[in-house]
């Protein structure tokens, strides 16, 4: 299976999880191609809106381009919603934390398998917060 | 210039439109093919979130499917958005409307040429609403 498609099935499956917590969740496709700003997964449940950034990875680290986490940030203002980054590592359930939990490398930003569990929330934690 | 692009076209105008005005659309490629219901286009701006379903025609008329409406609406409660139909026909400008605007015909849904600036608002009309 490819890396993409690996990332493509990982979004399927957590929007699958926000639908069967009453959540309207959308996979925005393409949304790397989009001339504007735009993140992986949108969901919306009354007054609450999230804008994801998804990723997942085999290794020990997930690395982020700093212009990924400016996109959200922007997108997020302007649309009106909550930016999160969810992570998915191997044999690991997902993770949520919002942008100022990344590490900020000099590059970019990234997050490490090891402390996820400090640094992320679970995903029941995640749907009961409220910035 | 096929019916599909022409479609996609239209959506794009309006996409651009909202742009120029400060709100933050999406585009929902492959809306019509989600196993979940959801809108041509969905926009944001602070607490106010619109979910658009677009449809455009060189006819007189303007016919959509009972099931399209529900959907809609479905879509629109669950991820907590107003519900829109926006209409373009060849020659005029963008109108939009709310399901309940729309006539019923028994078997669906119509939006007539004839009597849009009636029934529906303008572009600019639609942004200042507060539903």
């Amino acid at each position: 299976m490819s890396l993409k498609s690996k990332g493509i099935n990982a979004e399927r499956e957590l929007i699958k999880l926000l639908w069967t917590k009453g959540w309207m969740p959308i996979r925005i496709a393409g949304s790397g191609s989009s001339p504007l700003p735009c993140p992986d997964i949108l969901a919306g449940k009354d007054k609450r809106h999230l804008a994801i950034e998804c990723k997942s990875s085999k290794n020990d680290n997930i690395y982020l381009d700093k212009i990924e986490i400016e996109e959200l940030i922007e997108f997020s203002q302007k649309f009106g919603a909550e930016a999160w980054i969810g992570a998915r590592f191997n044999n690991m359930d997902w993770f949520f934390m919002t942008p100022e939990k990344l590490k900020y490398t000099g590059k970019g930003y990234s997050i490490s398998k090891k402390n996820i569990g400090e640094v992320g929330m679970s995903f029941e934690g995640f749907l009961q917060q409220n910035l």
